[in-house]
Parts: structure tokens; C-alpha cells; sequence
């Protein structure tokens, strides 16, 4: 019987392939199966990163996601299209690892961190070897650009999606002190409401494609009515004590 | 007039020399100044990831923190000597960038985030060329340790010091989904009650040393009394959508 072969999931970092582990470097320079996410038709943030240093012989295994901008988040259909997805994605990779081979699966940031690779690694873990390699978060490549630290001596920092409702988003956004917004695409006017009604509006950045080609670092009062891209962060930095 | 050498804050990543950053790793092999903080007498971790790196025509710098143990925190002579002391060391590390010297400071972990280089930086970037490199925080490699994803969908993760009053502490605790607690040490049976409080005690991982040699994981409940290195991080996962 072959022993099963490893599935990694393995974080890319922010974007800048030298922010990459040393780790990852090595796995995905070596790697002969490399799966990553796209949507369909796209090429996907993911990929791109790996130009120049996919192995040869590697053999690519695209995970594309169901087109759901039809179905609103909140149908019941919208989850199942998506779980069916993980579902069979999963299959893929575990007819690999039980034919010996190792897969290395790629995810923007770090896996653990709002990352659709939990999706796969909670249905895999049971079945077969997996093994998890951290990475720079988006927001840590962020607040690098902004050139100012984001947390000091007792700092609270919390992190918001901008996918919640207006009124929780403002509560968190009053009570800490340094904050990270992420997932503001359409959601931008509501993220500058909540972030007005806490008193943050004036003091937030927002950072598009951190550490990308076409890294942007702007005050958000001073864009007012520009649409943001997928990859864009808002950042609110710490004041805390500071000898 | 020689142009001034950039002082680089590099970040080292959790501990795992692996986890270093493919840039950082390739500006540590070159650096022929290498300045970093460590307690007096100690040779401290950040030291200790660079062993078998340095070049060997590498000067070292260590940057020794005052001794403050004998004043309280709340004492203005606290931060007074705090404050001399992040003068002195940039003053040195000016004085060779003014030589056209390149150094780089090494920060455990990401350097904006928590970390002493930013008290370095605060004070260096109006007079010489400064670079931040961000690294993988401690926190990503403690909720990797754990085996368990932090965020899902829409949570909120708060990450916290162990040295905010007891009633701060819980009430964030309580507000949020997922939770990271850092700066434990002596203050641990104050953070023990705060979880309590919030309900959150039998939820909360307790990770030493993430990434490093003597990594260990346990449920917070199931050690009670036991005292936390400075090396601990406490993670309560968030439980948000999953399809
Ligand atoms: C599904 S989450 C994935 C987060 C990722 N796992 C991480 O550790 O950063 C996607 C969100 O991350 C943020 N993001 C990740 N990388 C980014 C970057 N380099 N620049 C700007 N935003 C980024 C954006 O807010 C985006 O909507
Ligand atoms: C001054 S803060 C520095 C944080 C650092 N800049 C980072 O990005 O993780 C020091 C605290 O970080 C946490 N920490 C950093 N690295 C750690 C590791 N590898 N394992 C456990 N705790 C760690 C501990 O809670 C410690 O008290």
C-alpha cells in the first residue's frame, strides 16, 4: 500500500514574491502538484505570484468557484453551491495524496486568516496528512506601506470585515483603538458611514494592492466616491504610549 | 559627502528560521551591520534565529535594554529611561548610516506591530533612509500551532495585551469573535479571570514558544497555576459561517 502523500497548505504572503517564507519558497520551488483558486476565466491574484518559480514538470490544478453573483448571500443555495464546491475540491486532492503524491495549496496571505483553503483543510485533516505553513498577512504588508506603526504598548487592535452589518461595524470600529477593515468591495460607502458615526472617518487609510505592482496609499476622506478594489485594506493606527 | 546608508527594520517572524521572509534572509546573509535588542547579559531570541546566518565580516550591535524592574510602570522615570535609552541606540545606528553604512535592526515577529523598532523608527525617519520589512507575526504561527483556522466569514478578531486593566479585557473579550491575548507573562491569572468573565475561558488555547524549539499547546483550563514564559499567546478561535 502507498502511504499517503501531504497536502500543504502553504500562505503566499501579501503579493511580493520576496515576502514569501523561505519555507514556501522551497515547497513551491520543489512542488509537482501546485492547486490554487481562481474564478473562472480569471487568473487569479494566486498565480501570478508563482510566474517564475513553478518546478517544470509541475502539474497545475486550478480550483475554480462557482459563479454566484446570482444567488444573494443570505439564499440557502448560495452556501450549498459553494459547500458542493469544497466538497469536490477535496476529492481532487485527496485522490493525490492516496496515490502517493503531495499537493501544495496555495492561499493569498496566511491560510488560517479568512482564507478559502480552511474550507479544504477542515474536510481533509481527518482523512489525510495535512500540513499548514503561515504567512504575512495582507494587513501586515498595509500598514508596512503606510509607513507608520500600527499598535503601540497597550493597543487594541481589531480586525472587521466589511461584509457586517453598518451598526456592529461602528461599535467595533469605537471601542479599539488601532483597526484593520478588509472584504470592502462593494461595501465601501458602508464602511465610511460606520467609520464616520465612530469618529475614525478622518484618521483611515486605505491601502490597495500592499506590496502589489500598483500599490496605492491614500487618506480615505481624500477619495471620496472612488470604487476599491478586491484587494484593498482600510487602516486606523494605534496611539498608544510610546517612551 | 558620503550618501547615507538605509537603516532596514527587518522583521524575523516568529522563530522558525524557516518562516523568515525570502527579502529578510537575503538582507541578513548580506548585512554587515546587525543591530538587535536583548535584556542585559541575555543573548536573546532574535539573536539566537541568526545563528549560522551572519555573514562573517558581520559587526553586531546589541542594543541592551536599561534595567527597569525596580521602577513601576506608572513612574515617570519609567519612561524617562526608556526613552534615553531608544535615543542613545538611534544616535549609534545614525551615526553609521551618516558613515554610508547600511544596518539592519532585526524585530522579533512583524516590526509594526507591538514591536521595540518602531521607538527606533519614530526617531530615524526624519534623518536618514529607513526601511520597514514586515515579517509573519507571532500570533499566525500560534493559531497554526493549534491546528484550528481563526477567522471564518464575517469575525471579528481582537487581538489584546495582558497588560490592560482586568475590566478592559473582559469587555473586549466579550465583543469579539475570535481573540488573540499577547503580553501575558506575570499578568496571566488577571487574563484567566477576564476570559472567565467573558465566557470565554474553556475556549482559549494557550501556545509557548510558536514555531520555536519547546512549541507547546494546551487548552488554557487544563493548566492551571502553571506560570507562561514570555513566549505565550492565547488564541480563541472565531466560530463565524463555514460552507
Ligand atoms: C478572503 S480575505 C484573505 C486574507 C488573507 N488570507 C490574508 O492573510 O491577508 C481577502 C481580503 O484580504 C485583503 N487583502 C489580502 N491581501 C491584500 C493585499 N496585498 N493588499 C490589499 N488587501 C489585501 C483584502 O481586504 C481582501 O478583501
Ligand atoms: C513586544 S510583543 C512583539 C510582537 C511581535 N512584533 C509580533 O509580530 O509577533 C511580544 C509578545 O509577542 C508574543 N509573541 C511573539 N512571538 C511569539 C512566539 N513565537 N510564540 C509565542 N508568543 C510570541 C508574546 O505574547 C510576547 O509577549
Amino acid at each position: 500500500m502507498t502511504a499517503q502523500g501531504t497536502i500543504w497548505g502553504v500562505g503566499l504572503g501579501p503579493g511580493d514574491p520576496e515576502l514569501l517564507s523561505v519555507k514556501a519558497d522551497r515547497l513551491l520551488r520543489g512542488a509537482r502538484h501546485v492547486a490554487y483558486f481562481r474564478k473562472a476565466g480569471r487568473p487569479g491574484q494566486a498565480r501570478r505570484i508563482l510566474d517564475d518559480m513553478l518546478h517544470p514538470e509541475v502539474t497545475e490544478i486550478p480550483l475554480e468557484y462557482p459563479v454566484t453573483t446570482e444567488i444573494p448571500l443570505s439564499d440557502p443555495r448560495y452556501n450549498a453551491t459553494l459547500s458542493a464546491f469544497y466538497d469536490q475540491s477535496t476529492k481532487r486532492l485527496r485522490a493525490l495524496s492516496d496515490a502517493g503524491e503531495e499537493v501544495v495549496v496555495v492561499s493569498e496571505g496566511d491560510p488560517f486568516f479568512y482564507g478559502s483553503f480552511m474550507h479544504l483543510y477542515t474536510r481533509l485533516r481527518d482523512v489525510c496528512p495535512v500540513q499548514v505553513v503561515p504567512a504575512i498577512t495582507g494587513m501586515a504588508a498595509a500598514w508596512t506601506a503606510t509607513g507608520t506603526p500600527i499598535t503601540w504598548g497597550d493597543d487594541v487592535l481589531s480586525t472587521v470585515m466589511g461584509t457586517l452589518p453598518e451598526d456592529d461595524l461602528s461599535e467595533h470600529m469605537r471601542r479599539s483603538d488601532a483597526l484593520v477593515v478588509m472584504k470592502i468591495g462593494r461595501n465601501i460607502d458602508k464602511v465610511r458611514r460606520a467609520l464616520r458615526a465612530a469618529g475614525r472617518y478622518d484618521a483611515a487609510w486605505l491601502v490597495e494592492f500592499a506590496s502589489m505592482p500598483g500599490q496605492t496609499v491614500q487618506k480615505l476622506s481624500e477619495i471620496e466616491g472612488k470604487p476599491t478594489p478586491y484587494f484593498s485594506i482600510i487602516i486606523v493606527h494605534g496611539q498608544g504610549r510610546r517612551p
